[in-house]
């Protein structure tokens, strides 16, 4: 699991990437079955942006991964912090209802 | 009334989680009939989170319950902060027009 | 179970009425947990309308009852036709997502 | 209550005019609690159209009626049909909820 | 006019209700013709608590009442601290457009 | 008043053009005071079309123009029919809420 | 793959059956990458319905199935047809944007 | 060019009063084009209050007046907050698009 | 310009294939600006169906064109007819304002 | 490159102007494909303002442009400041979505 990245542009400022995928599917550990979510990134680079592209191959290892909502929301932000090492990062994940109740998850990472 | 609850699988940050229920039901203890509304619990875990299948069966238990929107919503904030013992609990409910007039009612528990 | 009726102010004319209760709850027969939905009762009074408050009773005694969508919808139009002898009625019963899935049943009746 | 008119500006091709009141309020006659709603007028001119500000003041007047769903759409597609003469028209009344069920009553005239 | 009310469930903790009545109408003093509106209300309540029904009925006294939008807020806001005493409120007004422009009036009370 | 035209690009089929402007206003010949609306115009093309650039200078000259709902609908349609003599054409007016009321009036043309 | 069925509770009258699965995923056989969509399945049964439980594990076979929009909107709707024999049966796909732009694929049974 | 005012019906409390015009309309000098957009004030008053016909006269002045985006917005506010001294007062234009792009303007005032 | 095809995947029924593009961009001839608009194809195959990607190739061709909205619309019918020769084909282009106007222009092709 | 500018007509007071661009369209430097996006500057000017038309014809010089999402918005805000000298300045850009996912950038500058 490689994600790929590039140098960040403007590295005089602190700014603001927000990329939202609206298509993320996993694996309920539980029942088997698929939940379907909206996965929500938004950070402040430092020296090195994530690439768009690898980001989604990054979201497609998790198609058949068996992993609860708050595990998976943790685990993105563990992995992504690691991959570009950002000022700050936040990972919202939001899920379609399941027995009639949806579910948001919100993580954040601050480098201290 | 057993809510079950699951080791929280990342105790090293404060994170949100939201659930939403929107078809909650009790009875008005005045008038005998249903009232209907859609309850949201907002919390930051400690170290155990509340599983949401045995949530569902929570909120089940008031379908037949004679309870005011005021009582009903400061009830399942004591109940779910004891269920738990998060750091941090929100419960809104909002309740569909009766006599015209839709009602919401926001409590809030921090651990001191 | 008594439907109240009373009598059509304007039987010179064909006119439509369309009552909305979107606060129509049921239980599923398979496994005991509730449906959710919206029932909408469309049609053209003969002689006589239903009562509004009556009509509101009559659901709620589907509240406890196990009983599925396809034949909900059809016993309600089957009950509410004999109840006021329409010259047309529709029944539309929308369903929330069980399963991810959401349902819709339309049901007519035309007096021949 | 007497509904001004003024001539139809160009009576050599049939055309439709649409006026929509959201702010129609009349009474219950059974509670004697206040209904709101609704009303649209739908019709095709003859030789007189319907003066905008003087339909405003007619239905004002029910404001303090006590008058039936059913009842009022009826009453208010018989008078302006008298009023004006129209080729064809038709009134839509809906109505806010009540007992959580809303409720909208359609009748039509055409010129036989 | 009285404001029936009750006791507040949980005295322990600081909670907010909101009520939002979307069918008020008053009588503008100087046309003389009805005004709509939303009426929210919002407080945090200390010993008691405000009684649904009986608010609806004590909107409905304003019915025939000819007063101003920046009057009829603050009365309601006076008149609703006397009947609850509560810690904190506030009172939102907001009225359907006239002369195409439409109003809101917004007032808050906070014991000292 | 001049609207220009330019020749059909494609004279074999029958196709549909529609322009939309929400930026449309006239003034109330009785009150004095401007009116505000949407004017849309739906037209089968037959030699010509209508110049978009021209139309929007046409519709600028309704700005002072003290015309009813009614009458402006048809005096639009009979000169767009003039400018462009099409198969068919369509003209929808809407209009923002006066007196807490709101119209639309449509008129048609088929060549006969 | 079977898809469970029961019997038609009412099979006295033609009624309409709709079931919406926002919640469908598949693979684009050209570059292996997941599709997303919504199905929607309307009919009007003869003897049997279809079971809404199994539909869903239905759904879920083509989770990993490479397959193109075309030809699995005609899939769904041949086996369906083939597993409930309804009187007529519409299955409509909505996918989500794949280079920027969102397609649609609809398909009618109607039992001669 | 006089703006209508009346006393504060509650001169004890701070509170906030919004009006919000849609049909405002104004002209490009640079074009001669007219511009379209929403108005909107709110304010705190102080003694005295705006009157809402007389507003909608000051904004009719504009109709014909070349004046551009930035100016007009601080030359409202300069004209209300001498109409009725308020404590604070802010001016929100949003304008219609022009060569596809929206702008919005937006100035305070504060008593020192 | 070639437009790439595949074989239909069932050629025993009537069906209907959409492909919305919202991303469309051409010149205006007149002015040299760019023109933005949604273009949507809506087509009933007979032995070959469109290919998604070349399809979407085929879009960016009109990128730096200088065409009308009317003939742009018949272009893309007359060269997509051209290209699978289906059955039935409506091509529907919808414009973002110019002048505050927006325009649809819709064209349909028929087998004879 | 040069972006036009005004003398601003109020310097007296700082104050808010925000322009939003959604016909914004640049080139994918990686595969050479069209990005479409909202472009939305947000500023407090000092002694000059940004020219509407002349920052129309700015944005038109990224048409055929290779340049990444983060570059952009960083360029924008570069030359943007450049051109005005303004008290602070914000830049949003949100992407259509590539890939099924969109992004949005945010940057900031404030005068020192």
């Amino acid at each position: 699991m490689t994600i790929e990245t590039f140098e960040n542009p403007n590295q005089n400022r602190n700014y603001e990437i927000t990329h939202v995928n609206p298509e993320f599917t996993s694996v309920c550990p539980k029942t088997g079955l698929p939940d379907f979510g909206t996965v929500t990134i938004k950070y402040i680079p430092d020296a090195i942006c994530l690439e768009l592209k690898s980001l989604k191959y990054y979201f497609l290892e998790f198609r058949s991964k068996g992993i609860f909502y708050e595990a998976v929301t943790n685990v993105i932000l563990d992995e992504l912090v690691e991959a570009c090492n950002p000022k700050e990062m936040e990972i919202v994940t939001e899920w379609k209802a399941r027995g009639g109740m949806t579910s948001t998850i919100k993580a954040n990472y601050k480098r201290s």
